[in-house]
């Protein structure tokens, strides 16, 4: 047997994890989105300019980010549940900043008794005429 | 409780699962890849240049691929299991071809009646100057 795939209730808890994530994110709420983020040593976060091993080094990150031109637009999030302790949320983002590029967010959540957390993360850009490529 | 991290035998079959997709890219097997990928509508791919939303097109992007330049040597290999079910597979990845790039290939893994499949990915090139950028 698999895993059963979006079992409605686990689904809404992680629509909120990650809504509570996005919030955070485009108003630079460092406390939350470090809280969000499992304090663990394999939690890991490729980001656009970074690769991150540990939650320590996520942090350190985080504490040194601009908190300027945060604020973004999401498209075709596809958040998915597995069972009822694990979930993925793939996005796409754009921002005004962001001229002739995509965005693209994916995050792996862990159910812990603290509530949902990331354990692994991979922000990434994309060309925008790459889009149409096969 | 949250899920144990790491059971040797669980992660044991990860890493067999991983090799095997690895060994089938850098070979281009179109078919093993097939394979390894949930055929799902929700098994989705963010690509270097292209944005794939249910197996459907994941599996076109296969057919249509360059078989050219693709052997690869990975760094920093990070597999994580969740429970008996599920895992991360976070990599970089460095091709003679990419100069001054460094790849980066995150996998999420679930188990199957048929084996592990891949149910979520994300690959990107990350210029290597912005990697000593904080």
């Amino acid at each position: 047997m698999s895993l059963e795939i979006n079992i409605p209730d686990v689904k809404a808890e992680v629509e909120a994890a990650f809504a509570e994530y996005e919030a955070a994110l485009v108003s630079n709420d460092v406390e939350t989105l470090d809280r969000l983020f499992l304090h663990a040593a394999h939690t890991v976060r490729y980001g656009v300019g970074e690769n991150l091993y540990g939650y320590t080094e996520i942090a350190a990150f985080r504490a040194a980010r601009s908190p300027f031109n945060l604020e973004r637009t999401l498209e075709r999030t596809l958040i998915t549940t597995y069972g009822r302790d694990m979930a993925t949320a793939w996005t796409l983002f754009r921002r005004p900043s962001l001229v002739d590029k995509v965005g693209r967010q994916s995050q792996v959540w862990m159910r812990t008794p603290d509530g949902w957390r990331v354990v692994a993360a991979h922000v990434s850009l994309m060309a925008e005429s790459a889009a149409t490529s096969p």
